[in-house]
């Protein structure tokens, strides 16, 4: 399957805003809601989007974290109790889509990738990770449950930091401030594995070192094709003007978006750094290569001539009048070994002894 | 014939507005009605275009499908009865025409490239479809007859989805969302064999990979000429504010530009990957000629000293004395092993072993 | 001479406005005028420019087509009478200009570029073409006399088409859509060569190949450095809001716009396939490289050893059993079959044959 | 560690706005106070930040400057009394944070990195500069006490130049313009030695030259990832309307914008200066590889038909005749050597020699 | 020297707007004064600055021409009398600025360079020239004294062209005139070298034209870090509205803008033709390396069974039945024969001949 283009074949001949879901099902349908103000706290696990309802009608900042996509009529009906628009409920089925953020009339869309290393296949994957954020409630979409979310609700539980004295536009932050710090700890984890690689490329180039760089190559751009699309949408979010987003929150934006473009650079000159230990390897196996041939050549250039000489005093002519002095033979290994010598001053001069 | 820059020839001399058709015949001309709103649906095949006027005043949508462009005479009266303008004609007749959008003063036009993976020459072709979006018509031009918009025409009979329910407006989404979701069926079926083509450039390289990575580098060109104009004139459409295309289709049109980036980010990363490739195998044929060369050196440089000692013992000197010792043969075996191993060992020190 | 930036040596020391020819004289001086509206049409050459005036005068289009430019009299008449700005004077006689539109108070300039392909030197070269407009007359210059203008000459002749219906806007129009047609042929005709280029390139690719990519990519840049420019002023045309273009022009200023800009991007994609194949010649010749050496290797380690066995029994030890036994030379015969094989085996392992 | 995107482990998991230091201890805590206007002067240092508030109550300007960062309690009492925003307060303590300017409601805050040439590893390294300017106050955090500031220092001490007539707004651009003179510094520095080698490429260029043009490289990638950010919000400051930069003080920064455009594009240079240099040392390998090639082939083409002529008259054959003529020998040595002369008159030809 | 990037070894730790000389002092300070309006005219050589303020005084053009920098004494009286800003003066003294113009409240300023080709050392040199534009005067500051501006001179004196008709506006059109044809004059030299170049690259590639290449690389890069910011300034001098520029001089500085553009796109095109230059380099020594080879190979492997076969035929073994043989001797040569021949036939097949 096409990696850098997914989901294409399902979605082919789909009726814009139909919901099908595009992805593989992960994980049983668990809706987890939590509620709180300044003051109180509720976390619990729902069975019926119902209970949220009545929630949502508070004050208090309601937030509801579904896991499992599959099912498509629980998220229809919450589309339609949180008046989500078909376009948004699409893109959270849609496990391909490109990271974006769009304005509907009663609420913000997010949908964004969550990163994860796949240690055993060295391969970096991601997962999509949908928000709804609407006036003082937020729902997030995942394909399966895990743990992702989980320093932001201890802080909730514990009402430590500022997220209980905020309202779901801070919390919209604190999450996608979790999302993107996982960026940085992926491309941090990845960029020293390329920088250590180094030493690799430079002092010990082999064939595998090839392979790898490849494959860092391809893993630097898996990166960047979810963290471009992502920055363009911090940056469009720090110039929105939007109910939902308090105005405590924008500086905290504004800081966001400096992650994102952090992430951003760091892609950029490791992608640039990758490109420069490709030049290096090709160079090293060049030198290799002229290494390899400067050993023939003096050998070759040395023994040559020597074999030669050899041949001569091996021909079966009647008169060689050189067979027969005396210290012929010994005047012979001088020729030869005075021609040796010749030959090692010739690669001497050259520079290449 | 130039493949990325066609009909050259044949506009030369033209008056511009003079409609001359500039492809090829490739289909009879066919003029297929629909007209519907959302309690009513007609179907037909028309052969004069005066039926088609009648149901035009209706405020029934009435979309007009012709199939086969030669017959210029009956795009002029098209042309004439619809209030089309001039450039307008002689781009739908342009069968090389760049995809743009238009704004004129009765009507949208429209003109964009689908894609078709011809198998056998393992080529990309593209045909052209225009679009004249009016009040409460639409009208596309296609060069032969086709099912593209099958899909489409299903939905109206069938009054699936929102296409009833909306005007003309609606309808020219779902028809552009057709075309551009077939540009990502095309990009993520290249895409993938790009990507299953990684493992022949890294493991197994050999002469026809490098006509193979050619050939996808120019497939890839070949889609972005057309998906960049196509992006460009998407990202035109949202903007601007046109009373053929009513309030409800907006979103719809923000998701097709959404569409059409993802379209054209992937076709950028498989160009990206492609030069990767071409790199990766470079640098895997130079690692082959450097492999070549070690073997060569490796036998060179530890046969020419053991033939020259041979050498040496095959000449005719009347007086050699090492040919007379009694374990003569013996030794002169000895020293050739000896020779031998001090190379292997000289090989095994440079890591060449 | 540079030809990337040519006129460079006489224009030192120029006093700006000073009217200097920076050309070389390629045609007599012949002034021909046309001079139409929807019913009457005069076409004649001119002696004096005085002719001129008393037709510029009337609400009949009034074009003047100059040929020659080496009598900077000439120009400074025609310069004076039709209240020419010095600096749009001076810009007609420098025939090294870069491509340009400019704003005067009487009048809007346009310098561009013809591009002929001279087939003997197999290189595009170009002339130059000033085009002053003003309220309803056209004045053309050119650097000798050319047929590039004979197809409007004659719809104007003819009353064929849009043009003598419509004011000196359509008419610059009809010029500019002739000289940019003539850039789509060029560009066309060049890719052709390239396209089929790529078949010599991948299949047989020789010395003269290199000679051929460079050349092709010299065209190219030339051909890009006069369509940018062109590019930039059609573009700043559609923008411009002036009286000497007529409402009705300016639909097909746009059209005029999507040429220059399919012109432009063709150069770019021709560009980027030239690269390309530069990459997949360079390729192509390491391949051959590594078929040579395999070659080489091959025949070196089979024989190599072959003859150091010769060798040994071509020495003239005393006592060489093997030399004494009976079935010895076939023996030796055995060994010699026996290790071509092994060494045959070993290339057979190694994928070398 | 990950040279190129610092501290990512630490920040897991943290509460935004949680002060937690996220460096490396390197100093013990130092807080010196500067408080002058054009009459008077002070310095001190404190050891409470009490001192400091009833200063920043006068009209003169107060400028603190801490030294260490990893006691967060003396960070947070700073925060407090000057009224610090919370995330500024975060990026002071993230000793990899990127560059940056923020506007907060009581003042402006900047984060700037000051480069060192660490001679020993032959690395550029930097320290984090950190700086609040509000009305008549400034304060500067460093991770270590250095003399980054002394010549600033020197000037307000002796009433030198402008800064002691001017406000804290002029004050917080001779830091900065300090801190880019810094940057023009390393970057002539580092730009002298990479001219230097140059000729080390062109003329001897050896296996070394590889590591090196490599670790130049990051090294300007190092300066170019601080220096482009830096650019970006000195951009910024040239257009903002804050209270906090008295109007006398605008010239002055956009002479600073000069300056860092001049860093900024000096390192694009030496980026592809080191690019040139990279290809130089490939194409001169390259040329070296041929000049082997050249030598082997020269040698091993004279001397094997030699090689061969001999080998023939050293068979055995019972009847060769030219064995047996008189001058049999000598005329085989003159076919040797006329033999030896064609192929030398063959790479004459060939101009190989 | 850093070459690229000058002057910061001097800059360091100076004072803001403090007067130090960064250059050589290459000249003794002379001041030359031309006064003119229509109809009178004068020119002298002054002793000091009051004369100057005089005549400033008028409604003439005052033209004050400093050659000479390294007395800042003078520098700062005529800073002080015609009230130019610190910042400028500093500009003045840092021979190496980055070309700019800078409104200041009572002038103008610019710094540009005005290059000059060492033709001893093959190399384009840069000096410095600072303009300072007022009401009606103007002053340029070289470093040393040079006839650059002594064509705009003689045309004052002699009353030719434009320039006595208008104010100081248009003077300094003129001078940039001056400077910017200059520019063109040393591209275009420097492209006709690097254009003929072509061909020793194509067809006689030799050590010596990859360190040619190299040096017209840093030729050209040279223009480009002094072309592009002087481009820059000209784009703003066509767009500020300054009360010393007149009306009249609008359409020159239009102009004045389109010859930097074209300098500025002579350099990127004459860049891109020298990485073209380099491929071509580096593919035909490829090919050549390939022919070498082809060469080595070719007699290779045709010499190599012919004397494995004499090798054979040398041996001593006792039984040897083709020894024996009456025309042995002839067939062993029959043999040789025939192995070349079928060796040249599969050379013939590969097409290596």
């Amino acid at each position: 399957m096409a990696r850098f283009l997914s989901n294409t074949e399902k979605s082919i001949g789909k009726i814009p805003g139909e919901l099908i879901f595009l992805g593989k099902r992960k994980s049983d349908v668990i809706i987890k809601l939590i509620d709180y103000d300044v003051k109180d706290f509720l976390e619990k696990e729902l069975s019926t989007i119902e209970e949220a309802l009545t929630l949502k009608a508070n004050d208090s900042v309601t937030w509801l974290n579904l896991y499992g996509l599959h099912d498509t009529s629980v998220i229809k009906e919450i589309g339609e109790k949180f008046e989500i628009h078909p376009l948004a409920l699409e893109d959270i089925l849609n496990t391909g889509q490109r990271p974006k953020m769009e304005e509907y009339e009663n609420n913000l869309f997010f949908s964004l990738k969550m990163f994860q290393i796949n240690k055993s296949e060295n391969m970096i994957t991601s997962v999509q990770i949908s928000i709804i954020l609407g006036e003082n409630y937020l729902i997030t979409f995942q394909e399966e449950a895990g743990e992702v979310f989980e320093p932001v609700r201890k802080r909730i539980r514990k009402n430590k930091g500022r997220v209980r004295k905020n309202g779901a536009g801070y919390l919209v932050y604190a999450l996608l401030d979790t999302i993107i710090d996982n960026y940085l700890v992926v491309i941090g984890s990845l960029g020293e594995e390329i920088e250590e690689f180094e030493s690799e490329v430079l002092t010990n180039p082999n064939k595998d070192t090839l392979g790898k760089i490849y494959s860092f190559k391809q893993e630097v751009s898996y990166l960047r094709k979810s963290i471009r699309p992502t920055k363009d949408f911090i940056v469009k979010l720090n110039r929105i003007d939007s109910d939902y987003i308090q105005d405590e929150a924008l500086p905290f934006l504004k800081d966001l978006l400096d992650l994102t473009i952090q992430a951003s650079e760091a892609t950029d000159i490791y992608n640039e750094i990758l490109s420069d230990q490709l030049e290096m390897y090709n160079s090293g196996m060049n030198n290799r290569l002229n290494e390899i041939m400067k050993v023939l050549t003096i050998f070759s250039v040395i023994f040559i001539p020597l074999t030669f000489i050899a041949g001569i005093y091996g021909t079966n002519f009647e008169y060689i009048p050189e067979l027969k002095y005396r210290y012929g033979y010994f005047i012979f290994w001088g020729v030869l070994v005075i021609t040796a010598i010749l030959m090692l001053g010739f690669f001497k001069r050259k520079k290449w002894l």
